[in-house]
């Protein structure tokens, strides 16, 4: 009895080590096959994904190892009755079996059941959601160190992506973002690296708050090593996730590729701080691509830092987000009742353009106070000839402003009474 | 022989002596009149307007002298068989009466003339073309002091407008965005404030460009008062303008009503820096309201001066603008032949999203370099299996890159040459 050439029981074991344990024996070696074919094609692979979903990750994989050149694997899809390019599997099968390797297979699993890393398919419980936008490109399998429960939480995570050259500034506004979104009961999605990435990260954790970085390279030696204690402490209360096993490196094609992963299994991206080249337009490409709310965070035009952000908004049509509130209105949460608020009123004043402000037809307010003064007391007819307004209404407007204690009467005239604002 | 009551040879002196001289005397009754009028509507009044165009200035101004009530002029105008709202040019009249004076108008242009200030109505061949767009609240007359010929030159200009109370790194700003589009050939248009306004005359009249301010009040006393040496300077070489005339405070609403002159005069406006209640944001609006491209300048976000910038690219779909080709990339010059230019690349990347990328179909490229060392040479086979590319792929693929000079044959192996980029 054997699964991919290695004896049941010891696949068992092993995707046990990994898994939810009550899994049948066909469910266990589609377990064994999705994690195995992890390490054997690259991220992103659409071809895979292909036979994956055309035969099944136990079948497709066994037709592969029976027969090197591709050609059983291609027979099966065939009479599956899928439609296939001949040229592009026999390239996607040439990528392939370089890396058909027992050995490679079952150290991956050991290295995960050594750290600790569960593998999670499609279909499971913790699957997240979001990557099934992702299409052909979706991953067929996911590696995760810390708690399963952290992911379903990706539901309402927002990704805070940026630099790792950032700066003060950078820094302060992804903690600011992210603790305040945690406060909002987001939870916060990032890519471990240097600079904005950390900064979210450990500000949703000092806010008690849900965070899960995803990894370009495998789960048993963590990257950047600078962050190993930080990725270690996400663990302990959130979720660290790669698609690829444990012993294989990340790498700039991977990095890229991981980017997908972030942008596809939260709600939205924050760009906060992202030079010209930086990886994170990468990410904001993906979340664009995704149709995925995409935030960038303005900075000084003079700071390099921030040239990559000024770029989403000009070219990508990113929104401009400045506080967390911004950011939460990109995906709220729940429904708010629409309030009137103090910014209401300053909406109006930039509307006014010529037309009749709502507030103040025909300016008519602004006009009076302009006409009055704060020491000396003016006559109405002083203050219609000033204002330009009819006598009728000078006087019916001075008894409204009156009442408000904005102006009052004094030796016969009329007098402001405050400052004015704005 | 008079015009409005006032002999038609003192008239024509003071007409000739702030216009053109060559007008016959019904053109001098008529500039005498709108510049009249100017001092008895308020700014944007789209009654006086209405009125002047039904019936002419001096005939409208003429009828309301020989009746305060505004019988005449009501009987007039419904005699050219213009449609009248009985309630509001009531209201209009009342408005106007006050202010009819033969003094005031006598001092207007006798202070106009003093101050060297000329007088322009529409038809002038100096009249900003963009004012039309103003529609009913479109100025009547113009008053100028400086070069008449600064106004031509208004097809070409920017608005760079901006907070009084700006920073340092504001008005840095202004001065780069001012000095470089004067050097693409554009000029500069503001309202003479503090902060950023003061900053873009500056660096106009510092780059020898044509700058154009317009005013809230009268000509004849400059505000701000510590401004007086900078207005001084544009009069030397360009143009100060207001739609009141001499003697007339500025007041707040004539500040908002100037607003729109700065916005419609001009091709693109662009706000550098505005608190969130700041008066840019009001000419902001005017330039949106008339479809002039509008463009936003971002800050840092815990900047209060950003702040209104920020709101104008989250909600009016201001252009994000950091330099002053993105300026003028709003209202180009001229049509400049499409260059593939160093950020083409860069967009590339970021559209990746998934997708092929034109430039690196399937990342080989990306996952080969990622596969080489710069010290140790690995065989084909050994970096077919760690890029996951086939291995005619890879032997191909090599080839090319040693041609480019990207990797070498060392020792039976290939290595990198050079540290990869991005």
């Amino acid at each position: 009895m054997t699964i991919l050439g290695i004896a049941t029981s010891t696949v068992a074991t092993l995707v046990r080590a990994v898994t939810a344990p009550d899994h049948d024996r066909d469910a266990v070696a589609e377990r064994f096959a999705r994690g195995t074919w992890s390490g054997i094609a690259e991220p992103g692979d659409r071809h895979a994904t292909a036979v994956i979903e055309a035969l099944g990750a136990e079948t497709s994989l066994a037709r592969l190892i029976d027969d090197h050149s591709g050609g059983l694997l291609r027979a099966a899809i065939v009479e599956r009755g899928v439609e296939v390019d001949d040229t592009e599997l026999a390239e996607a099968v040439a990528r392939w079996t370089p890396r058909i390797s027992k050995a490679a297979a079952l150290l991956a699993f050991r290295q995960a059941a050594r750290f600790g890393a569960s593998l999670i398919v499609p279909g499971d419980p913790e699957w997240p959601r979001g990557l099934a936008d992702l299409g052909p490109h979706a991953p067929n399998a996911l590696w995760t160190r810390g708690n399963r429960e952290a992911l379903g939480e990706l539901d309402r995570a927002i990704a805070i992506v940026g630099a790792r050259a950032a700066t003060g500034y950078g820094e302060h506004v992804a903690v600011e973002l992210s603790a305040g979104l945690v406060d909002r009961g987001y939870a916060i999605v990032s890519g471990a690296a240097y600079g904005i990435d950390g900064a979210a990260h450990r500000a949703a954790l000092a806010s008690r708050g849900t965070t899960v970085a995803f990894l370009a390279g495998g789960l048993d030696r963590f990257y950047p090593a600078g962050h190993e204690a930080l990725l270690a402490r996400i663990v302990a209360s959130g979720a660290v996730v790669s698609e690829v096993p444990c012993g294989v490196a990340p790498t700039k094609w991977r990095f890229l590729m991981r980017n997908r992963l972030i942008a596809a299994s939260s709600i939205a991206t924050v760009v906060v701080e992202a030079g010209a080249r930086s990886g994170s337009l990468n990410t904001a490409g993906h979340a664009a691509a995704l149709g995925r709310p995409l935030g960038a965070v303005p900075g000084p035009v003079t700071s390099s830092a921030s040239a990559g952000c000024h770029r989403l908004l000009r070219e990508y049509d990113a929104v401009c987000v400045t506080t967390a509130d911004e950011v939460a209105e990109l995906v709220p949460l729940e429904v708010e009742p629409a309030t009137a608020n103090a910014e209401g009123a300053a909406v109006e004043q930039v509307e006014a353009s010529g037309r009749r402000r709502p507030a103040d037809p025909g300016g008519t307010r602004i006009r009076l106070l302009d006409a009055l003064s704060l020491r000396s007391a003016r006559s109405v007819d002083r203050i219609a000839l000033l204002s330009g307004l009819a006598l009728d209404r000078v006087r019916a407007e001075l008894g409204v402003l009156a009442l408000e204690g904005a102006v009052a009467e004094r030796g016969g005239g009329w007098v402001r009474v405050h400052e004015k604002t704005g």
